[in-house]
């Protein structure tokens, strides 16, 4: 359990810099990741329910990736009845993305980790990639 | 943008309940990494080091680990002087797994969606997979 050498020059390897808190919160990495999928926007209504997320908890966080500017609210009509619309933006794509690609490294590191044990069997096989 | 009859079998499509708060957090996922990375323990100046936490923040973030049983917190002496090593528990392994699991599927997810629009790069690619 000595300091070995070989860690001294790798402060901050595991420190992810990249995953954007904004993004990293499990709420709002559900909506971003539903609206990614439909990048025409998505109803609240059709979020909510993709997302599992309460009215009141879709609203909030929808809120503060509308602040970070990753999302747009579009207030329409619909028959009489108001309706809201939501649409990642071409920024909250990027940023997504970038983040994405910090998660694959996390991925990769547990792969790399686990494949240098060969007793414990991984519940994800890079097999498949 | 009407609510199409395809989303309506997706309830929860995107909640990600697999992601397991205590390891989703920025600072315990990137100490699990650390971690997975060496089974055999890893030294807190070494967890603090390779994560970039100050000893506070490391701090508080190893006991909501130990108390969810995910890391052991081994005290002991080396030259009169105490040190504190940290390991990953075989239920941690499996718990930061499966949560591993849920990544690869988010990664999934945002790939399909980026293939299927031609028109955007992803930063990531799945060549490499």
């Amino acid at each position: 359990m000595k300091n070995p050498d070989s860690l001294k020059n790798k402060a901050g390897r595991f420190a992810y810099d990249g995953l954007d808190r904004v993004i990293h919160e499990k709420a709002r990495l559900s909506v971003l990741s539903s609206l990614i999928s439909h990048p025409k926007g998505l109803l609240f209504s059709d979020v909510k329910q993709l997302c599992g997320l309460t009215d009141g908890n879709l609203s909030r966080h929808l809120q503060v990736l509308h602040e970070a500017r990753l999302i747009d609210i579009l207030k329409s009509f619909e028959q009489n009845r108001p309706q809201t619309t939501c649409r990642i933006t071409a920024q909250g794509r990027r940023q997504y993305l970038q983040y994405l690609s910090v998660l694959e490294q996390i991925v990769r590191d547990a792969a790399t980790a686990t494949e240098s044990d060969p007793c414990e069997t991984s519940p994800f096989s890079l097999a498949s990639r």
